[in-house]
């Protein structure tokens, strides 16, 4: 039997499983509405995309499942200076090989892309009706909490230290989850340097389930049902798994990321890095992430970094150069999972019962 | 019921629970003798220690104890050339200051410090019967593991990637000590970059559980029940813990070490410094290694940086002054045991079964 937790309570679903939210690429409504099939909540990242994607994706979400699922926004931080032109050059000159590389020209500066405006993501998320919203990097300002708890709304905020945890549930978070140092991709940390919101999920946990009064999922690290019981012996309600997921059927990841992530690691196959975006995120090591390193690091920070490469980065996934892509993943070993995600969903539920009996 | 692992029929201890060799000071003969008597395994921290020392530590953890303890010794890297003379010289100018702010002088550089030779420090380990011999930081030499198997010696190596645990089985160990990034205290990566030895226990313990064919030990994170309900849901065999165990009564920690280790976190309190050593390690953050990072960390590395201010810390610590002290703790809150040890493995006994329990 499974345990039920204060999360499968809460959200009405079977397992305590959170497909992770993964912008640009992975999340597809396929493979959000496959997991809220199984058992699970499904998680659309729609970080990058725009309203009318977001309106799209919902609407194919729901067409696909009648069950619980999530939408993931990233929190813009507040009003930022621009960075000194002359740094915006530097950063630009260090990309431009690349594009050149691939026989292409950098994007002129005085036209890189921008991200959709938040309030306008919200606003499709609030219109289509999703169950669940979480948000990563930053607090949720307090008069969207409160239209969307008015609407039942389901919010879960993403944290990295205690701080961080008490602060997001203060905003009005029904849940929190706790990233680990392990997790692939964007650290969410937002309110401390980066560097200090880099602790192991092992040591995380405990401390956000002592100190928060909401149920707390664990991310990071965590691949298999031994990852799951081990999470939820910490103090933890549920998991939030990616990389796991990342080679599922109908996972969008691209074949030659699905290649790389299941290439295994004698030592850490991923990194800590700022090339692609300027946002402290986790990927696995490639030419591009050690270049960019052994130059100090980009010049610029999000969302100016991420503007300047992500031309680039899709103009490597369509030719097939991985050593030029973004390949987020956490630092665990995932399962030979390249089936369904209903098969994947199953094979866990399985797990966690025979570590659980292991245990006794 | 505790569930038996193979950790503790191999080493016929009742509570699959290591004590972390904690060298330099925290660890004392009472505390390993404690964590003994109570069903775990005591191991004393010889890194440091004379032959002679060792000779004495050990026979008087066998007066307090008959049952199975372990010795711990760092193994030394191989031939390294000495570092260039301005770099000594730069490293001695940045620490002068704190001893002249502490009265005294730096030590000079032609009469620094040196590390007790690894083959008398193991010589005195072989001589006194020693039952569980570990080592941290590289391999041991064949020859010294052909001997201590051949006088029924168990022996343990720490891992903190894959291919460093592959290794460690290798040359003999029977046991895998796999150090999580949320460790407290050095760093025992040897075959790779260290920052590319930073996994965190989550992910770290199940691919070791999976690759190497002996026992695995989880460390780094784990403070109490919780922590270890989750190291045996990941595969490990057992527990190593030191951090849970600095404020126990028997542990030679200075009080005010015990007082920082104490202090709660809302962010991380640690970080990743050579300020002390020259050797990755993790530390309380306070004043040395916030102001040895911010100039750009130490110009030389172990044992050098070692040499240079074990002097200042000892001297820090006879005027109480933890902000220029090594604080070596892990990532996670421990528990507030300040009473025995073998109070604190009852308590943690006890925690587990909770904990399997609420699984169920």
């Amino acid at each position: 039997m499974w345990p039920r937790t204060p999360l499968t309570d809460k959200l009405g679903i079977t397992y305590p499983i959170l497909l992770a939210p993964m912008a640009g690429g992975p999340s597809t409504p396929a493979l959000v509405a496959s997991v809220s099939n199984a058992g699970g909540l499904g998680s659309f990242g729609a970080g990058y995309a725009k309203p009318d994607q977001i309106r799209a994706a919902v609407r194919e979400i729901q067409r696909l499942t009648d069950r619980p699922f999530s939408v993931n926004l990233f929190i813009p931080a507040g009003q930022q200076a621009s960075p000194p032109p002359e740094d915006l050059s530097r950063a630009e000159a260090m990309i431009r090989p690349y594009y050149e590389e691939l026989g292409l020209a950098a994007p002129p500066l005085a036209e890189l892309p921008s991200l959709p405006p938040f309030a306008e993501q919200l606003a499709a998320v609030i219109e289509e009706r999703v169950p669940v919203f979480s948000f990563t990097s930053g607090l949720l300002p307090a008069e969207h909490a409160r239209e969307l708890k008015a609407r039942g709304v389901i919010l879960a905020g993403n944290a990295t230290t205690v701080r961080e945890a008490l602060l997001v549930a203060e905003c009005g978070a029904d849940i929190v989850i706790g990233q680990g140092s392990e997790a692939g991709g964007h650290r969410g940390t937002f309110a401390t340097a980066p560097e200090r919101g880099l602790i192991g999920t092992m040591a995380l946990i405990p401390q956000l389930a002592d100190r928060v009064g909401v149920p707390v999922v664990a991310a990071g690290g965590i691949m298999d049902g031994r990852g799951i019981v081990a999470a939820l012996a910490l103090g933890a309600a549920g998991v939030q798994m990616g990389t796991a997921f990342l080679r599922c059927a109908e996972s969008g990841a691209h074949p030659r990321y699905k290649e790389a992530v299941a290439a295994g690691a004698d030592e850490d196959a991923t990194a800590l890095t700022r090339a692609f975006s300027g946002r402290l995120a986790r990927s696995r090591r490639n030419r591009f992430v050690e270049e960019i390193a052994a130059r100090g690091g980009p010049p610029v920070g999000y969302p100016e970094q991420h503007a300047l490469t992500v031309g680039l980065r899709q103009a490597a996934a369509a030719r097939d150069r991985p050593e030029l892509m973004s390949l987020w993943s956490g630092q665990g070993a995932p399962r030979n999972a390249t089936g369904g995600a209903a098969e994947l969903i199953a094979e866990l539920a399985a797990e966690v019962e025979r570590v659980i009996e292991r245990l006794r």
